[in-house]
């Protein structure tokens, strides 16, 4: 095969064959394809796209391009979630938790933050000793005796993700669906669940702005799912403002532990308990939407779902006690309230530029491999649709000293848009795609 | 400058400014920027096109990266021609000696064949002796001493052309107006000609296969020109079928000299002195057709066309007896003759599939750096239109061996079809665009 040729291909707008697509990543993987060809053929993809057996030969690729766990043999049914990032997305730390306790069991590897999205690593790493990076053989042992386990992304599963998606970075192909759909997916089949729930975001806070994106998006990772035997749905959720009202690492791990105490914001909370029940739906462990509730509920209120979650940090050395009580987790130096500065119902809260200021305050990250603060971050206090009088509690800054708290207020109330007139929030959930 | 945010823009289908494309290919040039992100680039502008304004930077830009000659400042007016080739095609062979036997100084960097195309530099080439290898100063000394001069491409001449043909050659991003346009005219630009004559050749034997894409280049090039202030004219010409009869290094040399003893196979001495025709008009020698035509037939009845060429051949240090007497070219040391299969018109002679046949015969290269056999080649008997008898003479081989001849004897005689009632070949000449 040609190179060339498979570039010429797609850029004409035709359809790539499987042992086309199977020999590009795997020769590119080899280091027998250079850079400048692979980028080439990147964006005649971002061109021209490639239909649903092309992605899904692409997801295939990219899997078998390194090590594969598969967790299902190990235990099942076993379930993997993954969102596609957001601001103040404590979600996965709560269902994960929430689901094991319930029963099922959960193998989850997940990624660092990068930008204003902080990752559910960084998150974990809040809390004293937790260790993120495990063997394949530890992973596979706490699985089985705790029936979840939170693994750091190991580089030995599909490396050939590593690969392209350092070269999409540099060269505008990012946004593609199906290189977006085969780079998630291929590593959610490199693990090897029995069923996936995919959370895909849009809104200015997530990296799909329209529902219409989101919407492809889903479908096509629910559709590589589907081709490749594993049973996927995907739920399409709103991220226009921030979800919940905690945004930065502890402060994170604290509302999620609220969460599973029945004692969260309403809105994070609904969605975690929509999540988990479509969860335990898809794995034949519940019958119906009213058997979850209960079931969820009842784990919430027995207090099983936290002991969970601090069952499984203390399973990979973190600190159970920062678990049991959260005011042990670590803490800004300095807090500042931010109050409104006008009466009126709160119109929108812009969930990018909330991200934003948070990363200013070290809880996120401008480049790969910088340290995060998991102490700073802010609190919302009020949330769209409230309404507030002049000098009501608006945000709560935690940072590193007064300096920092000052220098991102006003960027902060700039966050915020207010109406005269009630206003209805979105609702959280917009579609969901089951297969 | 960011290098992601220009190619995202071009991705998105949106006009680079002149700084932009000005810092890109410079600091591609320097190494600045590596392959892989200007194999994107490359993609994006392949995907998208650029408009006049872009095109003309960015051929300023490859100008730019190297030295210029700026050949007016020695003589003016100064004339160079390019053909974007074909096969058979000795009409720069021609048309130089010929114009500048008329008094009009050509200043020429010509290029060596790839693939079934042959370049200018190889026919001159099959002359004993001649350099086509000229450092500046000796390129500009001929020029002035003899009006005219007939060098290689110059590898210190827009630098950044050799390092970005050699990446779309493996990036699948060749055939792409604006590049190929940026690609030929920036080398012209470095050479500094006063006039230039682009002949843009479309049909099967040609590198664009339809009139439309032909058109769109030529318009794109004459464009450049004029707002770069070299005075260019652009004649779309058929390449069809092979222009004139010789087909191969020495043969194509000896047709030459025949063109410019008035003893050249029509179409192509017609095309010759119609492009010299152009040449003339152009520069001012003369101010009409007619008085173009009487100059170009009294130059070439006194022999001063034939002996212009001697001139130069013999300044570049080749044998002018061979120019005097073509029976001392080199000659292949197996000559057949295939007949007409049948009685007809010939209704076609596929050039391509011709070019080919000889490059089998070591008259053109399979790829860069390949040698080229200058005896080898083709000579048709008879073109399209012509009236055969079943054995009459069709097309001679000149092969190394009796098995070469042999092994392309049935290819050849695919390349032709035929007709039961009188064919009438098409103009060889299809448009002009003067700027």
């Amino acid at each position: 095969m040609q190179v060339t040729e498979i570039i010429a291909k797609k850029r004409d707008g035709n359809l790539l064959s499987t042992d086309e697509i199977t020999w590009l990543i795997q020769k590119y993987t080899q280091g027998q394809i250079p850079d400048y060809q692979m980028a080439a053929w990147l964006m005649a993809v971002y061109w021209r796209g490639m239909d649903a057996r092309e992605t899904s030969d692409l997801t295939m690729a990219i899997t078998r391009s390194g090590e594969q766990l598969y967790v299902r043999d190990t235990i099942s049914p076993v379930i993997d979630k993954h969102s596609t990032g957001g601001v103040g997305d404590k979600v996965t730390l709560a269902v994960a938790p929430l689901v094991a306790a319930c029963g099922v069991a959960v193998g989850k590897m997940t990624g660092r933050g990068l930008g204003h999205t902080g990752g559910t690593v960084d998150k974990l790493e809040s809390i004293r000793g937790f260790r993120a990076t495990l063997s394949r053989a530890e992973f596979l042992a706490i699985l089985q005796k705790h029936r979840i386990v939170l693994a750091g992304q190991s580089s030995d599963l599909a490396p050939a993700d590593g690969k392209l998606y350092a070269l999409r970075d540099v060269t505008g192909t990012i946004e593609s669906v199906p290189l977006i759909a085969s780079s998630i997916m291929s590593k959610k089949l490199a693990i090897g669940a029995s069923h996936l729930l995919l959370d895909v975001k849009f809104g200015n806070g997530a990296f799909m702005k329209t529902t219409q994106q989101a919407y492809e998006l889903a479908q096509t990772m629910v559709e590589i799912g589907r081709s490749s035997g594993l049973h996927t749905v995907a739920a399409i959720t709103s991220m226009e403002q921030p979800l919940g009202c905690a945004i930065g690492n502890a402060l994170e791990m604290a509302e999620a532990i609220a969460i599973l105490r029945g004692e969260g914001p309403e809105d994070v909370s609904e969605l975690c308990y929509h999540e988990a029940a479509e969860l335990l739906l898809m794995t034949g462990k519940v019958t119906s939407a009213e058997e979850a509730d209960t079931l969820i509920q009842n784990t919430i209120q027995s207090g099983a779902a936290v002991q969970k979650l601090a069952e499984i940090i203390a399973a990979q050395d973190g600190d159970r006690q920062q678990i049991e009580d959260p005011r042990l987790l670590p803490q800004a130096p300095v807090r500042v309230m931010l109050t409104a500065p006008c009466a009126g119902y709160i119109a929108s809260i812009h969930a990018e530029h909330i991200g934003i200021a948070s990363m200013n305050l070290g809880a996120g990250r401008f480049k790969k491999g910088d340290p995060v603060d998991h102490r700073t971050g802010l609190v919302l206090q009020a949330k769209v649709g409230a309404h507030l009088n002049a000098g009501d509690p608006l945000i709560e800054i935690h940072a590193r000293d007064e300096h920092e708290a000052a220098s991102i207020q006003s960027a902060l109330l700039a966050c915020y848009t207010w109406s005269e007139v009630p206003v209805q929030p979105q609702p959280l959930i917009h579609t969901v795609i089951r297969p």
